[in-house]
């Protein structure tokens, strides 16, 4: 049985998606159960550390037995929420949307592609696995009717707030952002940011940093 | 004059290029000096860390007078290596790396994009903003050749860690990782992953956890 969900950090929180990601390649090669050493190899964080963030979700490492790596990855799965539906609309239907719309793992966690919208009159009617891409005018009234909860932004900054604010005032309650901006929504509504260029700076930086370290510029 | 940068903590660091993200969006906007005070409404970070952060730089930052946006901007640029040049190449050409070799911003910040990589023979030789898609077999020699110090991998988990082990032995010094994997290298080489599941786990969460407290089930 699970505890409740309060008593768990932000922390173990945060390195959750990793372990179910790790527990699900695990399942795909019929590994049953593991140990947290093992685990701790594989993933490079210590047994202890591991043994202290999946304590958060009951008994089931039996001390010499390991983990049940099933019980385990639907357990998390469920802290995730991806045991629930929820309704996505994609906005942007250029290469990241698409890329995103393809993504077969959308629909294996719950998150169901309703909609696909453009500015771009070319794509109007064109499908991507079954879901048509329409026009920019029939979001507002898609959103309503659909009980749209996710939006997906990846359209240009500069209209990304002003189509964030409709989405908002029309019920949907959560972004996935790849707009290059901060969208300043109310605090009940949930954003989750991918800032691909601050992705790439700190990429650069390091890079700069050990060129640096080992040209004695440091 | 720039402080010494190991004198500026992770912690810092890992904040810069959201400064450089906002001091750019004022410069395209014409401004030439924000207070701290203005700055902390638009980012909603408080004045006091914008201070402290800042003057890891210096004293460009004068009481009562602001930033000098253009001379901030500059300095968080350097620290960040963004006025040297990388070489780049994409490996897989599908949906999500043709999306990141259209990305304008790569060479204003010194991402040099010298190949375009995919199995898929239809795409041989397709330009992707003047950069031709090569077959994979070509990376090899490719890599050897071109003075190559970044792949970006958009390749399926099966193959990005033979590729990556290829491309590493091959002089490449880091990685901008897109594969559902961890890529375990050398702990010489820069790896900065960016993990699109693991992003829509947290989203998914946080939606989980709204319903859940407003709801009563907490």
């Amino acid at each position: 049985m699970l505890v409740e969900e309060r008593e768990i950090s932000q922390a173990v929180i945060r390195r959750l998606p990793r372990y179910y990601r790790y527990l699900g390649e695990l399942l795909e090669n019929g590994v049953e159960r593991i140990s947290s050493n093992d685990l701790s190899k594989r993933m490079k964080v210590t047994a202890s550390q591991i043994r202290q963030d999946l304590n958060n979700f009951g008994g089931f490492g039996q001390q010499g037995y390991g983990y049940n790596v099933k019980y385990l990855y639907t357990e998390i799965g469920k802290i995730l929420g991806l045991e629930e539906d929820h309704n996505i609309v994609i906005i942007g239907a250029g290469n990241l949307g698409q890329a995103l719309a393809n993504y077969a793992a959308f629909e294996k966690r719950g998150f169901i592609l309703k909609g696909i919208f453009d500015v771009n009159p070319r794509l109007n009617g064109v499908s991507i696995r079954g879901v048509p891409i329409r026009m920019m005018d029939e979001l507002k009234d898609f959103v309503q009717n659909n009980n749209v909860e996710i939006a997906v932004l990846t359209i240009p900054k500069e209209k990304a707030i002003e189509v964030a604010n409709m989405l908002v005032e029309n019920g949907v309650r959560a972004i996935w952002n790849f707009a290059h901006t901060d969208l300043n929504l109310p605090d009940h509504i949930i954003v989750e940011n991918v800032h691909l260029s601050e992705s790439l700076m700190r990429l650069s930086y390091n890079i700069s940093r050990y060129n640096d370290e080992h040209s004695g510029k440091k």
